[in-house]
């Protein structure tokens, strides 16, 4: 309220802003409560807090119970009608105007698990900010045309579980990796509430819905680093996950020559030195990535006879991921050879890239204008559910800058005013799709 | 007593052999029983047996613990005064003849704690075999001049602890060291039966020993290639241990680019490159070794924020190791720059190199040939808790072969016939110190 009338004020003093103000009048855009959602936003931080900063709010962890709890509070305060779907979910129901169930419903949202030693808004700004939104159409009496559903995924960070159960495509294998919680998804999800059992009920079909949008932190530095307020989504790109386990052989460190040994970890540090090389020897965006290893017995007198690590690939070109990771597995080819070890490769998961629907981009590109806000097309590098929508349905994301870059991480930060952008762009173009 | 039958049958046949056997008789060396040695040994292996083969009985586990209990048995059996000291270590006692005490202690033995996943010979051998060399001293009722202590000493591979303790060198910094038992040693201690309060009553001062005589597998490859039966230790290479921190920045595997990144797996794998290049970049027999490492947050969406590694270099000539400790300082500092990422090298602790005493070494030589065992003077690249004793007398130690060279590995093996020839060349050489 604040923000309307002081362009109110501007409208009274500067002609060129008047005439610019009179237009945002002319559309009225309604706004959320941006000091609401940013008080949200904190007393969210405080489950799974660090003492040194930022959350580990791992899904299927005791934090990660208790912070569905608390939103599914904040949900109930907006007046939607929350419930946990058998892949637990969390679900907030708003039924169109005068309850007409013709038309497809709308669905935004976003997830709040965190990876380990993460932030505060990857995941839960989006969340938040559909809440909020879903708070405001609330307490001014919005009538939508089609219902609204706010969808808070669960294990996001653990490769798309919730929204994968949504569209039918969670497999077995899936269910059974465990997470840092130390639970497999399949016991995590009875522990937040799902049943395993009735995974069916919650796929929902290609064409069931009528849009899915979702607000984020870019996670990247590039909004920052041009002054821009809003990232309008072109695509998310393809993530491969692959776990390498590398033999070699355990022996004594004191009495095994240099030139005798099966080092399984330093063929290990020849591979994560290979994956960078292979990766920035071509032109373009893409990352690959060794985040987690571990080297077996893992004593210092004891030569590695075993490495287990990651691998992750991202790029908008699945055919370049293919490329990538072919001359990846020829480089480690040639370590197994030199370093006298065995490489296999276990294929995760994979998220295919996902164009995001050019309307929902006209949308979200208006919706942002509208407001005064400055927009650019950009690709996400992150992955988010909404790929996995994006099989089902049309989807649209809008992004918000995130200082420095810097995300999975303690020191991810969005400012309070880009929060409340970001949830009002999102309000505009819920109310513009409805519209449409 | 089958093989003194045995060589006495020799006798009645062949002019040739019976001259050596003759020999032989005149010095009549006394057996120890094989077949007992080497059942006591596979049932110590019960001890913290691994499904896959070989042990994990690390120190100040429930493993260890029983072992401990076991072996306490087979003490007291061979009729020695058993006692737990202060440090944990195991004293098994024999009074002099007509216990008279003017003569200062014969210790003899080795340490029964394993790496994780370690096999059932590295420390058992030397233990079980002094032990049995305890009995058949009973059994034969051999009357010394010395008092006998068979000394089982606690956490060698946590880095000698008991036998630091008993030259008085023990630090509060390693009685603070968690092992993978997930305890200090301070703590440990106490759950062996120790008390640490009393340490200083372990403590042997210069000059108080007669000898410190260890039995113990080669863990290397030597012996069984030559086909050697005994070697004769010349030496025990010096070992530094650091544990090593890399400070990048934990980040997002998807939004930050390659050139932004700082990756502290990715320096580390550039670490563990550079001590291998060093340590072969110079002619001999030196080893380095990172056998240790933590990705941190460890998940494979997040760029590594922190490594945390072992570092280990062993060598006979402690200037050799300073020398490449400085070389990897050296291409730390590169990588840190190259990869901007800080380096910090915590030292934890030293064992200087150790010379074996010179007239037990030729007492060993002589106790193998007196058996028809051929011997070679080798050094140990692996350390004992010999290196601390040297510090406080005079050292021997007795190396019998492994097979393939394998050790602190599951497939660690000795064959029965070379671990009797072992226990035999140690009794003969106590026999031999106490004559002496």
């Amino acid at each position: 309220m604040n923000r309307r009338q002081f362009n109110v004020g501007l409208l009274t003093t500067a002609g060129a802003i008047a005439t610019r103000s009179q237009r945002l009048l002319r559309q009225s855009p309604l706004r959320v409560n941006g000091a609401r959602l940013n008080q949200h936003l904190a007393a969210l931080a405080e489950f799974g807090k660090n003492p040194q900063g930022g959350v580990s709010r791992v899904a299927y962890s005791e934090a990660d119970r208790q912070g569905r709890e608390y939103v599914m509070g904040l949900m109930r305060a907006a007046k939607l009608d929350v419930s946990i779907d058998a892949a637990g979910n969390l679900i907030g129901r708003r039924p169109a105007a005068n309850n007409d169930d013709s038309l497809l419903p709308i669905l935004f949202g976003s997830h709040i698990d965190s990876v380990p030693e993460g932030g505060n808004y990857d995941g839960d700004v989006g969340s938040l900010g559909a809440i909020e939104v879903a708070q405001t159409l609330f307490e001014n009496k919005v009538a939508l045309r089609h219902p609204v559903e706010v969808v808070i995924f669960q294990n996001e960070e653990g490769g798309l579980v919730g929204s994968e159960a949504m569209i039918g495509a969670l497999t077995e294998k899936e269910l059974d990796l465990t997470n840092r919680s130390g639970k497999t998804a399949r016991d995590g999800i009875k522990f937040i509430g799902g049943d395993v059992s009735k995974l069916s009920t919650v796929r929902r079909e290609k064409g069931s819905i009528a849009a899915y949008l979702e607000l984020h932190i870019e996670q990247g530095g590039t909004l920052e680093a041009e002054h821009i307020d809003i990232g309008v989504v072109e695509g998310i790109v393809g993530i491969n996950w692959w776990d390498v386990t590398i033999e070699g052989f355990a022996n004594h460190a004191g009495t095994t020559a240099m030139n005798n040994r099966q080092d399984a970890l330093l063929a290990a540090a020849r591979f994560i030195e290979a994956v960078n090389r292979v990766v920035t020897s071509v032109p373009g965006r893409q990352v690959g990535t060794v985040g987690r290893i571990q080297a077996l017995p893992g004593a210092p007198n004891v030569i590695p006879g075993k490495v287990i690590c990651s691998l992750e690939l991202r790029d908008l070109d699945a055919a370049k991921i293919k490329m990538l990771y072919q001359k990846i597995r020829a480089a480690a080819d040639q370590i197994a050879q030199s370093s006298k070890v065995k490489f296999d490769f276990k294929e995760l998961n994979t998220n295919i890239p996902a164009p995001t629907d050019p309307r929902l981009r006209a949308i979200i590109d208006s919706s942002a204008k509208s407001l005064g806000l400055s927009t650019r097309q950009m690709p996400s590098g992150a992955g988010h559910d909404a790929q996995d929508m994006a099989r089902i349905g049309p989807v649209g994301m809008i992004f918000i800058p995130s200082i420095g870059g810097i995300s999975h991480s303690p020191k991810e930060f969005s400012r309070p005013q880009d929060i409340e952008n970001g949830a009002n762009v999102l309000l505009g173009a819920v109310m513009k799709v409805d519209q449409g």
